[in-house]
């Protein structure tokens, strides 16, 4: 399984990955999901993947490789116009990787599935996040839905869909995912520590810097730990109910 | 779907349910999924059921109505001696039910799958609490394991394992669940209220009351308002991400 969540704040875009990769519990191992695509000034592109991993491995060579073509028209994810066009781009490669690994036809298609977060903006065109499925369409973030989630996605959802508020810094996004997060991976094995953070300023068109947060973050330990105390006094500040006899 | 959740205090047993049974979202109904054998001063024991409804009714059925025959060696779960025994009959109830409606066999018999938290006391037994497969096998609750949820048991779950204390009060229980089961119902549709509540006090073989919590029930409006701004409070407590330049 796999925790990734893009979310889009007043001040720009929000993304956090785990990095756990497995096949069966006895076989597990560290593994980038996000990756970015940029040219300075112009354009600032994140890519966060759940599913097969040979799967997102493929999608995401093709991607790099094409951008790196010379040819006019090419598919090149860096010469897209608009976030939509990238959107489309990325949704057609990984269906087409997830055709090429199913001779057999969409039926047998299933166990090379894959899912991806979209995220970023192009020239004067909005910050913005797409959820791209194995089918190679899609579905934009928009103000009802600030964000979205893919792999493993309930345990940390409740948090997500109480505290976020799009006027909120990045320091308290980053906080909020934080928590988000350490809840998925104490209730999901194959969520695991660390995690990839990458912020996107509005408008800035810089490129993003990949941030790990590890174990031994201090950071990340006070609000692991924290969590489930600050959670006892909200729960002392509600009502009791009172049993009736 | 469904969400049960059976937990073990100090002071006893807490079992709650929702009541929204769907075939569909275009199909969904009002049906209890807790119910109670007793005999007084002698036993209490409570049912409740996840899966197809079709099944959990026909056992609940079978378990009565054997429960009133008259017959020496029967297998009636008012006459068995342990709770050990009475899980043993609900699963061999519960399997029979499921093989008899799949008569192609086990692979055929996914559809009518069905898992089950039986609680209770008996005589001078412990208070206890296990969970039963569909295959008729089943898991007993243990002080590391404090509570079993069946159904949709995600977006519930941190909140358990944060907030959850053996020594708390039964209000409280009820508080820690109301808040368990509002963050599912506000994630997944074909839970619904009103829930379902039984308590029982530890040695007490008294009949449980069923207590219907509905959405008028202002206590739970004011949890249920309540638990967005105390998470907030929580959250704030938490140490600030800082973020490195």
């Amino acid at each position: 399984m796999t925790y990734c969540v893009g979310m889009r704040l007043d001040k720009g875009l929000v993304f956090m990955a785990d990095t756990r990769t497995s096949a069966g519990v006895d076989n597990f191992a560290v593994t980038r999901k996000m990756f970015s695509f940029e040219v300075p000034g112009e354009r600032s592109i994140v890519i966060m993947t759940a599913g097969n991993l040979a799967t997102t491995q493929a999608m995401i060579s093709l991607l790099e490789e094409r951008s790196k073509t010379t040819e006019e028209r090419d598919p090149s994810i860096l010469r897209q116009s608009t976030m939509f066009q990238v959107a489309r781009l990325v949704g057609d490669t990984l269906n087409e990787v997830i055709v090429n690994s199913s001779p057999n036809g969409q039926g047998a298609a299933d166990q090379f599935r894959a899912s991806v977060i979209l995220g970023g903006q192009i020239g004067t065109g909005k910050p913005t996040i797409f959820l791209i499925y194995p089918e190679g369409n899609f579905i934009e973030i928009t103000d009802d839905t600030p964000f979205f989630q893919i792999g493993e996605t309930k345990y940390g959802k409740p948090i997500l869909v109480r505290t976020y508020d799009r006027e909120m810094s990045f320091e308290d996004a980053v906080k909020l995912l934080l928590v988000s997060f350490d809840s998925t991976v104490k209730s999901n094995l194959s969520v695991g520590l660390p995690f990839d953070l990458m912020i996107y300023e509005r408008d800035s068109l810089n490129p993003m810097r990949l941030t790990r947060i590890d174990a031994t973050d201090s950071v990340y330990q006070a609000i692991s730990n924290g969590w489930g105390d600050a959670l006892k006094d909200a729960f002392l500040q509600l009502p009791s109910y009172t049993l009736k006899d």
